[in-house]
């Protein structure tokens, strides 16, 4: 993604007793959450962690969903008024409460 | 980046007195460990964070950085070697101890 585009990172932190249905959040999350926000995302990746820093250990997310927009207003005026439908979503694929970040893509 | 790429993110939580260096860690850390990681290294972004999920909330992390390798064997065959002098360079721009994680890309 471009320079100076917002990023909207969601990570699912890793836990005891944390469960993450990978396969309904790449084929029904993701769609769901595509549709609601149209036009204004303009991408979306996927990454499912298999490790940490030392070889062998477990990976400190679960997984991460990130969503670009060209603007944090762009973001703001398309997720605000379906983060509740977004959000009820969750329950359906983890029982993780995940940390969303906004971030300005430098590089 | 393509899917079933290896994505190594490097996530540096904010916290009290925390300090992060941006333009040394774009300007002088990046250039650093592209030269060292040379040709497995396939991509990377960096993102500066800006906010959290609430309007006007801080942002959980300071900054993240992203290297996109073919194979966990490229990442390791690669970064091993050189772990010491890239790590050795963290204090030249922040007094966080990074999160690693190592992810597969599936969308």
């Amino acid at each position: 993604m471009k320079k100076g585009m917002i990023k909207v990172s969601v990570l699912y932190p890793n836990g005891e007793n944390k469960t993450f249905d990978m396969d309904y959040y790449v084929n029904k999350h993701l769609p769901l959450v595509g549709g609601l926000l149209g036009d204004m995302l303009k991408g979306a990746t996927v990454e499912q962690g298999i490790g940490g820093a030392a070889p062998g250990s477990p990976a400190p997310y679960a997984g991460m969903g990130n969503m670009y927009f060209d603007s944090v207003e762009d973001f703001g005026s398309s997720f605000g008024p379906n983060a509740e439908k977004i959000m009820g979503d969750l329950p359906n694929f983890t029982n993780i409460e995940p940390i969303i970040q906004v971030s300005e893509v430098l590089v």
